[in-house]
């Protein structure tokens, strides 16, 4: 192990796992290595691009905090994210796709009823969204655990205002034993992922934008089924086909359906314009 | 770009950098990019591995500072570094090698002339330090800037202690008219990379130790040569054959001279035991 040279270091480091005890994490470790070595050895990476790579990750981890999430970025714009999704989905035919779980997410949302309003005061359209969750054979799933959050009329999402504890445009409920939901938000507009770090530096020197289409995200889990994350996408938005993360699925867009005022689905009496989203999800069982 | 799955992915990310203005960052994203991804596909990642990956990564973020640089010790763990060495460094025959930089490097050492003690106050085993710096051709290099680093008897660099705002054991000075430098400090011993965090614990999943042979760092810089970063190394170390970061070259390891007391050979009367160590650079012509 002395006098290592490009050609010798990539068997000398996989011989210090040898020992590893566990053998899963070896044959992450294994393949990390191979493939960190064959790129750095493919590219003929310099001292000085090097440097630049870990100055690059430094920054992506200091601009990382509780509400924002810098290396779920930098992997959904790499495609990881999404190829992680696809191969970990490879869903029974009928049962509605996954996708990109997002740097978004916060736990603890606020519970809601249907017909609530989830927005909590968050700008934009108002937007009545229902469906129904059901299994693959049609049944439906009563009291499946349904959390939703969405960007707002500006682009962002509650956790990047700066009154990030208020909850706004995300919420838990549940499916009724029909298997319905409903409830009351806004309209998704396309956003453009945060841009002013160093993901948005990358995208900007590899000449890509940072536009994903308008969605609302959904997480769905009920005893028996698998768990769902995915979203749903408004029809004929303009960055469908350039997601800068590379989520979108035909299946799940949908159309939002504008109307200048009238009767809400729930019965609301609407004298502004407003939308309409009915979405049903169907979920594949747990083995 | 919709609907893309595990296969298709790789090439839709590729085909949004087509525009990329600067080849060489193309070239680099694009080799990225595709191992990332066999990588994932080759061990079949899971979302919840994927997951510890981000958290990981995380804290590899978090816990880099000013003073504590552990995206390079990871790339140091993972032979990353000594990979991108060894392809800057294939030096012509009779050169010193080079080795890692590692992650303890300051800027702003503090400068010394020949002679003077930089432990400055570190605990250690008083050790005399002397040579020539020579160009390939036997010249000697006069001016020469020469940086060296390295740790204390317990172990530790001056910036893992708390006072880490006095530099210890760390200094600069320029080589004479003949190219001999001499200074005092103190003699190395081995020492465990930091390993109180996320690489530590990758390290002791994977079943490593993360000890280090005893060294000295050296930075020697000379106008009209190319910048040499090494160490050198010490003869009889116990891990000079399971370096944690994989940096030993044989041709670095010295000889340290242990003295029950008496002179040292720079005159100093010497009433304890001390070592000495004598080791000549020789640099390459920049081209
Ligand atoms: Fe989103
Ligand atoms: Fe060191």
């Amino acid at each position: 192990m002395r006098n290592l040279d490009e050609n010798t270091i990539t068997d000398a480091v996989l011989a210090r796992h040898e020992h590893a005890p566990d053998e899963r994490l070896k044959t992450i470790a294994t393949g990390l290595v191979r493939h960190l070595h064959d790129f750095a050895r493919e590219v003929g990476l310099t001292e000085r691009e090097w440097e630049a790579g870990i100055r690059f990750l430094t920054e992506v981890g200091h601009i990382t905090d509780e509400r924002r999430q810098e290396f779920i970025l930098l992997s959904d714009t790499l495609g990881l994210s999404m190829l992680v999704t696809a191969m970990a989905h490879r869903k029974p035919q009928g049962c509605t796709e996954a996708t990109v779980f997002g740097p978004f997410f916060v736990d603890h949302a606020p519970e809601y009823r249907n017909g609530d309003d989830v927005a909590n005061g968050a700008r934009g359209e108002p937007c009545f969204v229902s469906g129904v969750v059901r299994g693959r054979d049609g049944e439906p799933v009563s009291g499946a655990r349904i959390e939703v959050w969405q960007a707002d009329a500006d682009g962002f999402y509650d956790v990047q205002h700066s009154d990030a504890d208020t909850h706004r445009a995300r919420g838990v409920l549940h499916s009724l034993s029909d298997g319905r939901y409903h409830f009351r938000s806004i309209v998704a507009v396309p956003y453009p992922i945060p841009h002013d770090g160093p993901v948005g530096r990358m995208l900007e020197a590899l000449g890509r934008h940072p536009w994903r289409p308008a969605h609302l995200h959904f997480m769905i889990t009920a005893p028996g089924y698998e768990r769902l994350v995915t979203h749903v996408f408004r029809d004929g938005d303009r960055y469908l086909d350039s997601d800068a993360v590379f989520g979108v699925r035909s299946s799940l867009i949908a159309q939002w359906i504008h109307h200048e005022s009238g009767t809400a689905p729930d019965g609301t009496a609407m004298t502004t314009p407003f939308s309409t989203l009915e979405f049903d999800f169907v979920l594949s069982r747990s083995s």
